[in-house]
């Protein structure tokens, strides 16, 4: 196209051209690489959960922290089990298996729901809580940036916004680098940990700014809401078994192994800093994390070591935030194709549809971060029940399947995605016991919003394909076009209004308000002269208004020839520049408004353009 | 019409049923109706003015409070000079002369400029500045009221833009209630006040919360800052002079009688309250307004005379803000026809270019009410300016009037009219220097800026008019129109668009975008079967995308045939309930804005209006 509107222009500027069909489907992934981009949310969260734990057990005093060791063997026991659950689906659903679609499949309409909204609601936290967590080993490091951490967070959310909406030309190999720096860094810092702790040479850590302790009982509510936030150490496994398409063939055989590997990975790391960080003694922070204290610890005050962990650390939760951005259009896009949600969402080829997804995405997680203070253990409660509802209708649904299709083994295939399904829905409700009055009741309530809206919607896409559909349908009759020319004097966007007025049919009236007799008199001896093929139709207005006298001549047409077409042509001027707009046009908006709602009546504008 | 839109609706709600055109025409005004209608801004000012002097003052310790006495007496007497000087404006424009006109006549273009982007800027003070004053005289009698005094101020803004877009159907006798009613008080006021200190039983009133004096010494900016602030008394005293043929004839006799009596009441009640202030040695408060102390001193404690008082000068202020209501729109009506502002301001008929002007002059007067605490003592430095921008370029217009014309007696009234310009003048420079610092300035870069905008409203109609100008033009020749409609698939919506390109044009061709090679080839098959007249021209999409290969196409048929046609016709659904919106029509709005800025393209929707 040679000129561009505004529009089209902002959208290529933010958007970037469109992506060529043959250019859409990525380099296939290797277990390598699809370690490196598909578990990034699952590792980063050792970042946090360890930290999540010692921060409640502290409430019972120091002493109560040593039980973080226990709950996180219980915690690594049951990712396990989750992981060799999700192992099935990966097998049973090659093509890949969210939560959405195995649900579906095998539990029907509203387990599926519930499973998608939970998801849609997750993929928000995620951003809001790896940013949040992100921002907080930078913080660590610096700790004069502690005061800005909102802005931080904003800063990093609008970078990854403005990111995903140009899209990624590079391959995802530069996405590797994160990851396994994150590994690298980590599994050093355990390992060295430990060493020193066979070598006994461990130094407890000074705390900064330590968190009070205000003494209370340990009673089991207070260690199963600890157990409930180390369980944000699982939150990300399932991502593997989703993007099992995009691996190399043996595509399920390569996926399978790569999950084994993020599991073994994630609780390697989980349970080398819960230990560690009793070794060192640490006391969660105020202003520190646990794993930048323990970084401290180990690697020694200040040192390039301990930067290089917590550069690791911010960049594998940006990282994560990040796949959230990837995850969101694609489930929104099912959605879509089921009807679900607005059908424009379902488009994956033009990306206006995603940006819209793109910008809210940043936008909610953008208030979630001010309204919570950019503070990682305020968000936490919310992000739990959304990943363990989703949890629990994947491998029930599994089980259900199982029982449907029967293969060879199935029982035992049952018992584990059953196993699974039981344990992930019995922390779902410890997670919803202990977490609803920290602000998890919002997340009670917005799940069965969405889904409520999510019907709604299917219901009305429903209803719109009956009224579409050409059952019984008696096409109409060719039809006359009246076609009218409201004017306002007589000048170049009139007659050109006219001309394209005389394109459409042979039955064309120019009508004029007469407001004043003089101007009136005088367009009625001018009108001839430039068209003298088309009849002026002059309307009194008693109550000098332009539009009643029109709608009414309009309705009385309208009555003379029921069933016949009327078409409203309407000079419109396209300004030069947008804001000139101010000046023109409302009287094209006002007729359309006015007209919307009548049948067989079109209103038409003619562009005309405005040189300056 | 049997149907109305959302937006006619709510605009009929909200505005009323347009006026017809016999009934416009108010009943002409008397002299004691006149006096009511025309006068309240002018004589409502006396409620703040002699506080305005005292505030300052009493910056220089409380004895030189007894200053303004003779400062008031100058002022009144600027006020007579005045009110002869706009006596002669009267007989010179019967028809009403505003600042504008008669400096537009005399002056030339931008001293009519500056006057009337001052008397716009003024209009919005005059909600804002007489609200404040309202409020404070109702905070006075309740002080518990003082801490809401802003959500006062708002409420009442509120509930006079609300009336004044439904407009009313009262006649202006509703309007003289106020207007006597606060002379007859305050006359009493005065009377019995005065009547007291001849019977030497003056008691001093006991000050509540009053301001503390920091003893600044007792400069000439200070008394000159002081004499500015008095200057508040002589706001709205050219309002008779604008109203001049709403009169019954002899209208310029009633109108300039009306003028000098509203001159003798404003000038009797300032004079007397500020006396009467220094009798009763009142120190301004914070909380309490000068006249409500005043009250208290000639009335006693708390009577019903003085509720009465303080009632009479909150309705007479509301009053006065409302007449801003009638004078905004009409000022912005001239200035329209004239090509200054949007056209769309012109038309005084159908009210819906009215409600913009009362919505923006609510807003603006809502945002200073806002940002300046409710605190009239902080608006009134914003307010003088543009009052004595329009006083002396109206009456220097009328001294170049005299010039010119030279009828008999030109050379005395030319006087008249020059005196008065050179004391306006004056106090205009004494109100800038003294008040920049306070706030004026907003309104010293305020009006420039609004005369650059009106030129350039004036540039961009008379670029337009030379566009359209029929000089030299020569009509365009018949053209032929291929009718495209672009479908996504076939369904009843489809059907209707394509009957409706059936009826504009031998040509039409349903378009359709090809995603998927099986739908392409159902959709083939089943095309000839509901319309074997239009021709189906499918387009491959090799970027996954619906726009592209559709602009591609529109460009192709645009080269082969250069200077026809090409109308684009939509299905556009028109939803039950307007939030349905969400699911439809967006594509409709991409291909319209493609294509808004391409020649000889016309983008026409077919409304299918969907049951629910």
């Amino acid at each position: 196209m040679p000129e561009e509107g505004l529009l089209s222009q902002l959208k290529r500027f933010l958007v970037g051209r469109p992506i060529p069909s043959h250019l859409a489907h990525h380099e296939r992934l290797s277990r390598v690489t699809g370690l490196a981009i598909l578990s990034s949310d699952a590792l980063s969260s050792v970042a946090y959960a360890t930290e999540e734990v010692l921060r409640v057990l502290l409430l019972a005093g120091a002493g109560a922290l040593a039980l973080a060791s226990p709950i996180s063997f219980v915690i690594a026991a049951i990712l396990a089990i989750v992981v060799f659950s999700y192992r099935q689906t990966i097998f049973a659903y090659p093509q890949g298996g969210g939560a959405f679609l195995v649900a579906k499949e095998n539990l029907g309409e509203l387990p599926a729901l519930i499973a998608a909204a939970s998801l849609l609601i997750d993929y928000i936290l995620t951003v809001a809580v790896s940013i949040a967590a992100g921002v907080a080993a930078v913080t660590s490091a610096l700790p004069n940036w502690h005061v800005n951490r909102v802005e931080l967070a904003l800063g990093l959310v609008f970078v990854l916004m403005v990111g995903n909406l140009r899209g990624t030309k590079e391959s995802g190999r530069i996405f590797a680098v994160p990851t396994y720096f994150f590994i690298i860094t980590t599994l050093t810092l355990v390992g060295v940990g430990a060493w020193r702790v066979a070598a006994g040479t461990v130094l407890p850590v000074t705390p900064v700014n330590p968190l009070p302790s205000p003494g209370a009982s340990l009673t089991l509510f207070l260690l199963l809401t600890a157990f409930s936030n180390g369980c944000t150490a699982m939150t990300g496994i399932e991502a593997v078994s989703d993007g099992v398409p995009s691996f190399k063939p043996p595509e399920a055989r390569n996926a399978a192994a790569t999950m084994l590997a993020m599991a073994a990975l994630a609780i390697t790391m989980f349970l080398g800093i819960t230990l560690l960080a009793h070794a060192y003694q640490i006391i969660p922070s105020q202003t520190e994390t646990v794993v930048s204290q323990l970084a401290r610890g180990v690697f020694g005050e200040r040192g390039i070591a301990y930067y290089l962990m917590q550069a690791s650390t911010t960049l594998i939760l940006v990282l994560a935030a990040n796949t959230a951005y990837a995850d969101f259009p694609r489930l929104a896009s099912i959605l879509a194709r089921h009807g679900y949600v607005p059908r424009q969402l379902a488009n994956q080829g033009d990306r206006l549809a995603f940006s819209n997804g793109i910008v809210g995405l940043s936008l909610f997680a953008g208030i979630l971060l001010v309204a919570f203070g950019g503070d990682t253990h305020s968000l936490i409660p919310l992000y739990m029940i959304g990943v363990f509802v989703s949890f629990t209708a994947s491998q029930a649904g599994m089980v259900v399947r199982w029982r449907r299709l029967r293969p060879r083994g199935w029982r035992r295939q049952a018992l584990v995605n059953g196993f699974g399904a039981l344990v992930t829905g019995i922390v779902l409700i410890v997670v919803a016991v202990t977490k609803a009055h920290e602000g998890a009741w919002i997340i009670l309530i917005l799940i069965p919003f969405n889904v409520v809206l999510f019907r709604q919607t299917r219901r009305h896409y429903a209803r719109v394909a009956e009224q579409l559909s050409l059952k019984n349908y008696v096409p109409p009759e060719p039809r006359r076009n009246t076609v009218l020319v409201p004017i306002g004097g007589l000048h170049r966007s009139v007659i050109e209004a006219v001309s394209y007025a005389k394109s459409l049919s042979p039955d064309v009236r120019a009508v004029y308000v007469g407001m004043d007799a003089a101007a009136t008199e005088h367009l009625k001896e001018e009108w001839p002269r430039w068209e003298p093929d088309v009849r002026l139709v002059v309307l009194d207005s008693p109550y000098r208004s332009l539009m009643e006298p029109l709608l009414e001549y309009i309705d009385r047409i309208a009555r003379g020839h029921p069933g016949d077409y009327i078409t409203i042509v309407l000079p419109e001027f396209v300004p030069a520049r947008w804001w000139h707009n101010v000046f023109h046009n409302q009287r094209a908006l006002l007729i359309k408004g006015a007209l919307l709602f009548r049948p067989n009546i079109v209103v038409t504008s003619v562009p005309f353009h405005l040189k300056h």
